[in-house]
């Protein structure tokens, strides 16, 4: 392997000390950051999320609640609590676990959050907002992905980024950040999804790859440009019999393969998860602060 | 010259005699569509366009009013217009002519229409809904660019779609529409714009090349692949002393030689300029019925 790791865990930790200086002067100042997530229904890989996250905002500092509900809570009980939230002074970040059960319209459910509130920045107003390059919540993987390759002295403008996903989550947001004629974007971008004809015709152009389409290992090391910069946002399970689980965590890049051609990539797991993680964290800071602003 | 030619024109022409029925028949449900629109100071441009839409509204039977301001109208002189038209239910549809002068704040007029009177499309909230595949009204003329290649029976889905410029008005919208995975739409997606290197290795990959970057002549014909369609966005005035005003219009695309090249190409004029329109009066009829389903 000749490839630079870019180590989000230690990037993370960085942040993360960062914040919780912030939040100890906002604390002085009689704001106490607070952050409710809920999560409805027992999906394994929703619950190690919410654990996680609840996890490292009380070690912060901030004043973190779970909202635990049945998975049968009907659409209307969900959207009551949300109001209360959005309601109460003491909590300044909402954030919903996704995805939910089928009977409710995860849209319903994140429109009803107060904007202002919406630390996942999944609100059509605050995705709008970032569309058109104004200041609001960015959602927290692309903004992880961002501050990953800034913080490693990796300037995206000028670059071709060629993104291989199109979720609500992690492309379409990543896209239009990147496209912004801004400090930390200004790239040229290609989106690339399931629709696409000969996706390595794409990938091998890339000055930096952003794998974020949810297969396992879809990207092979003949896919990649010598000297590229590749972030892997997958998590995927795989069989492996020889693991105590029966199974392992991959990326959406084949790691083996593509660390020998590229210049830096990311680990799968220590990557682009921990940095989510921060910058929920850095959206909470800034929800708090600008309730204390007005 | 080899490409046929996309008669933006024609097409607009029997898109509006289509909607001149509808029209007709909401009438006939006592629903008078309304459209106003804003012009404040004279810029010429603004002038002519505004002019061609209220003329094309009036003929179809549209209600349609122009509001002329003064170029030294305060925002909140503006501001109070429009949160009357809000509330006025004889108008459906509100469009504030772009640009506004400098002592204005485009996007706090922008944010301050009634989404759901919202026909640009520019509201952050029906931006948002765009962005992630919801129901709203989409910027005309990105819209009047899909129906435009759909009308010719050119499908974008899977192909490699190239869009020069990131404006909030074209580049960055029909991006976001043309990712997709919906019928006519489904595209591989690049967008350049004046931070790109090496534009040409961009543009000669497209399958479809859409030029929106406001620059008169920019894409030249070594810069297009053999049988591609070429959408151009472009109104440029360049001087041209053999012509009586002095200048003429020409797009971004070089006519003459990328025409030799590829398979299809819009005129300028009588390309996407009329679509767009074409697409204001669909919005407008669209805000209008729903209006009456309310």
């Amino acid at each position: 392997m000749s490839a630079a790791l870019l180590d989000g865990k230690k990037l993370a930790n960085e942040i993360q000390s960062a914040l919780k200086s912030e939040i100890e002067k906002l604390k002085a100042e009689r704001c106490f950051p607070g952050l409710t997530v809920i999560l409805v229904g027992n999906n394994p890989a929703s619950e190690i999320y919410v654990k996680m996250k609840n996890k490292t905002a009380a070690e912060l500092g901030i004043n973190s609640k779970t909202i635990v509900l049945p998975a049968d809570t009907s659409q209307n009980k969900l959207l009551a609590i949300i109001d209360d939230l959005n309601n109460d002074p003491t909590v300044h970040a909402i954030l919903v676990q996704l995805p939910l059960s089928g009977h409710i319209d995860e849209q319903v459910v994140i429109n009803s959050i107060n904007p202002l509130k919406d630390v996942d920045g999944f609100h059509p107003i605050n995705r709008g907002k970032l569309l058109i390059g104004e200041d609001t919540f960015v959602p927290c993987t692309p903004l992880g992905v961002q501050e990953l390759l800034l913080r490693n002295y990796i300037d995206p403008s000028g670059k071709h980024v060629v993104i291989v996903g199109r979720s609500k989550i992690v492309g379409l947001p990543l896209a239009t950040m990147l496209i912004q004629k801004k400090e930390g974007a200004n790239s040229t971008v290609t989106v690339c999804h399931t629709g696409t004809k000969n996706l390595g015709h794409f990938t091998r152009q890339a000055d930096i790859l952003i794998a974020a389409i949810g297969r396992a290992e879809i990207v092979k090391g003949d896919m990649v440009k010598e000297g590229a910069v590749v972030v892997d946002v997958g998590v995927n399970r795989i069989e492996d019999p020889r693991s105590e689980k029966g199974y392992r965590l991959v990326g959406d890049v084949e790691f083996n393969s593509v660390s020998q051609k590229v210049a830096a990539i990311t680990p799968v797991p220590g990557g682009v998860g921990p940095m989510t993680i921060a910058m929920l964290i850095s959206n909470t800071v800034k929800a708090a602060k600008q309730f204390l602003r007005k």
